[in-house]
């Protein structure tokens, strides 16, 4: 936001953007992007994501103790004017001269959208997963702010997570910070010296007047505004999306030629209902390492080998023949192509992956999509092995969201794998270590099935978020995921041992 | 359904209703009522009710026990071929030539409408109805049968509780029972002998085009069926409402000609948002009885008084004057006029009654009740004391349901209380005894406030539905209604002690 300091301000001291002198954002236009996000939102389409965060029973002064809601809330009310987004609601101008605008939300009612909520006994994740599956299938409330945050207690072992919600048009890349990531430190202990909250005065919400006169003079300053504004945006989201996203660089790398007019059909493609399933498998980024260096490959490799292994084994349980099977990913990939300057939007690329489904030997699995990303990196300048790691100002929520939404407007492919660094030390949330934080994403019209991958301290943390009646067992993915990284791992030991042996 | 056992069937098995050779219910159009409304409803005016049922701890043979989800789930599997219509879905033709029809679900997926839920520590009233409010808050999923069941375990003292939610489309009075009601049992130890489920094979859906042929051949049969039908139906339900409900033989009793031109305004009459809060109250029936045996008034006439003082109370907490404020209320009650043959809807009559809220006597506040009363009573040929009694065969959730539905057509009143029976003598699921069961009501366009009353053996059992933002701290109701009781209960004592004196 610095680098906006010294631009001119309006008469209510409010610089072009529409933040006024203390850097809060009232009034800010959704972008052509973000707005579209919004229209294409529809009860079977959902355009939030977000990410599960399993956190260690906490640990006090004398000890274990209980999880305190009450200290919760107050940590978010100290922590919430870091990001004062999550304060603002849309307001859309009373005729179709432009995008909704941010704005203050007087009636903010944290109790809203801070949920306090707790899993039946025993408290399995496949009670965490079915819960969160279930609030991944309800829409945001478009006249709050777009976010919702629930905090589930009664895990088993004194665990809680902390489940967040946020619409796609609130995460725009520009700002590196979400909420939850305020939430987390980096000192088990840093909890007791706990702020009180800054005092917060809502800007007054502008009158449909205002509103369409503020509307009018943006669509002066930026005519293009305009093309997208009310019922043209509508009737054609398609077009306009696909030139919101050019702006984004979005590139489509077609490593099989075969394959470029479309993605196969699989029991991954069916348009999905309103309602979602939810899975999660966590797996030690030791072993997913101790492959790579064994075969001389990137850890990103390894990641798509086990996720096509897993989603072939689930296909075949399901009856679906694999022969010769190739499914499309897409994986959001970084570059520091451009300048550093950019808007995180301009610093993602998505490129599609054909992953060898039908290839049952680990190995040439393996060796397929290594080949696969090394071309992926030649042709597109990604920063390479670990992906989007280098965007380290950026919340993992943020960068799944980035790339979730770059994914929007393609049926070019079969499903979406975005693989997100998130803290790679220990982190704390009131004094409880966090354990794994795992990403869902929201499905596109023609895909039942998307992974979503946060790499933490040690761990590589899986997210499935799949449509309920398509894959009903979708819990049955993270056990192949289990077996396929056994199957790598003991190839792997297989490859040392027989070298130490020589 | 036994009248219709003789009837002509046509070449399919089923008979003019649509019940096949075993009495199911595959094909059944809905009434030109029941399809309105599906067309009223809305985001934020849902169409569905149901109730809280709150359980004491379950005892088993070796003393108290923890409460078993897999057990209940066998429960419901094994009673749900009791109550047809809660494995059928929605099929619409495809052209507007007819209501839609009940159609067996045949991917009918239990464990999407029973869902198992927990509320976090200390598991207060107060969290109770905080979860259930959430979940008021969410329309029901119209690809699905039109119910969801929520088993609700960590209340304090090792209670748990169900809330069922159904759509008041599903709930056409015609039958006596819902789910809820076959789900007890008057033994506590009748669940260890739990049948096995019987067999259910689904009807196979019928396609668009039988369905069409369907649509056109009951429009034949009934014309009036046409009129409606698709677009017309939604451009006009006031207009088709009002004939539906004159069916239903509804009638407006106006107890004060001054207020014949419409309900007075007020706080509780905001136009409510999609999401709702929730708050109850248990009071022993005891009490009433002590009032109305003291002053020789009614259950009911103490009910209402305490109900006019309780709402009062919390609109003067609000800064509402109250001086001179009459409130209408919509009191559904039965009659036997008519023949004892006829559907549940032809026998509930919605009166109006006016609360005298600024009444702060509350002997004076009785007595206005009770004269009030007596007037609908001459009038209409209600049932007297207890209203809605005497239609025992009908499960409390269908006849809350059934005034609710009365409710909806008018404007003409400011809050609804129902009063319904339910069971006068202890109740039991598996092993655990029903403590409490408090109705939930949906709110029309022009309410924020419902008030349902069930009494079960020796309580009346109090739910407050509400608008989340106009009446964001309805729990304080459930304060005023004890103090109304406690009041109440003094000056009856205060008469009898009065009375030994002399």
């Amino acid at each position: 936001m610095d680098e906006r300091a010294g631009e001119l301000r309006d008469r209510d001291g409010r610089d072009r953007s529409g933040r006024d002198a203390d850097g809060r954002e009232h009034g800010e236009r959704l972008s052509a992007l973000d707005a579209v996000f919004l229209s294409m939102e529809a009860p079977d389409r959902h355009m939030h994501g977000g990410s599960l965060m399993v956190f260690d029973r906490p640990t006090g002064p004398d000890g274990p103790e209980d999880f305190d809601h009450t200290r919760f809330l107050r940590l978010v009310r100290a922590r919430l004017s870091l990001v004062p987004r999550y304060r603002q609601k849309l307001a859309a101008p009373p005729l179709p001269v432009g995008n909704p605008v941010w704005v203050d939300d007087e009636h903010f009612d944290l109790s809203y959208h801070v949920r306090h909520a707790a899993l039946p006994r025993p408290g399995s994740i496949q009670q965490l997963s079915e819960y969160c599956a279930r609030i991944l299938s309800r829409p945001l409330d478009r006249d709050r702010p777009l976010w919702e945050l629930y905090v589930i207690e009664g895990l088993e072992d004194g665990r809680f997570a902390v489940l967040n919600k946020t619409h796609h048009a609130m995460v725009d890349g520009r700002s590196g910070i979400d909420l939850t990531s305020v939430l987390l430190d980096t000192e088990p202990d840093v909890a007791p010296q706990l702020p009180s909250p800054s005092p917060w005065s809502p800007a007054p919400t502008p009158g449909a007047g205002q509103l369409l006169r503020d509307a009018a003079r943006d669509a002066l300053r930026n005519p293009a505004a305009l093309v997208t504004a009310g019922g043209r945006l509508v009737a054609a989201p398609t077009t306009t999306l696909r030139r919101a996203m050019s702006l984004g660089r979005v590139a489509a790398s077609m490593t099989r030629a075969t394959l470029v007019h479309g993605a196969p059909r699989s029991l991954l493609n069916q348009p999905p209902g309103p309602h979602r399933r939810f899975a999660i498998q966590r797996i030690a980024l030791e072993e997913a390492k101790r492959v790579k260096d064994t075969f001389g490959t990137t850890v990103n490799d390894v990641v798509l080998a086990a996720v096509a292994d897993a989603t072939g084994r689930y296909l075949r349980g399901h009856g679906a023949v694999t022969d010769r099977l190739w499914l499309r990913a897409m994986v959001p990939v970084s570059t520091r192509a451009g300048s550093e300057q950019h808007a995180l939007g301009n610093r993602v690329v998505s490129v599609f992956v054909d992953l060898p489904v039908f290839e049952q030997d680990p190995i040439e699995r393996l060796r397929i999509c290594h080949e696969a990303m090394a071309g992926v990196r030649s042709t597109h300048h990604a920063v390479g092995a670990d992906f989007l790691i280098g965007l380290g100002e950026f919340a993992p929520p943020t960068l799944h969201a980035m790339a979730a939404r770059a994914a929007v407007h393609s049926r070019l492919f079969n499903f979406l794998v975005t693989n997100v660094p998130g803290p790679q030390q220990p982190v704390y949330c009131l004094g409880a270590r966090l354990i794994g934080s795992f990403p869902f994403t929201p499905l596109t019209a023609t895909q039942s099935y998307a992974v979503g991958l946060t790499s933490t301290d040690g761990w590589l943390n899986f997210g499935f978020t799949a449509d309920y009646d398509t894959l009903p067992d979708i819990e049955r993915v993270t056990g192949y995921l289990r077996d396929a990284f056994d199957d790598l791992c003991r190839c792997a030991d297989a490859v040392t041992a027989t070298a130490r042996d020589r």
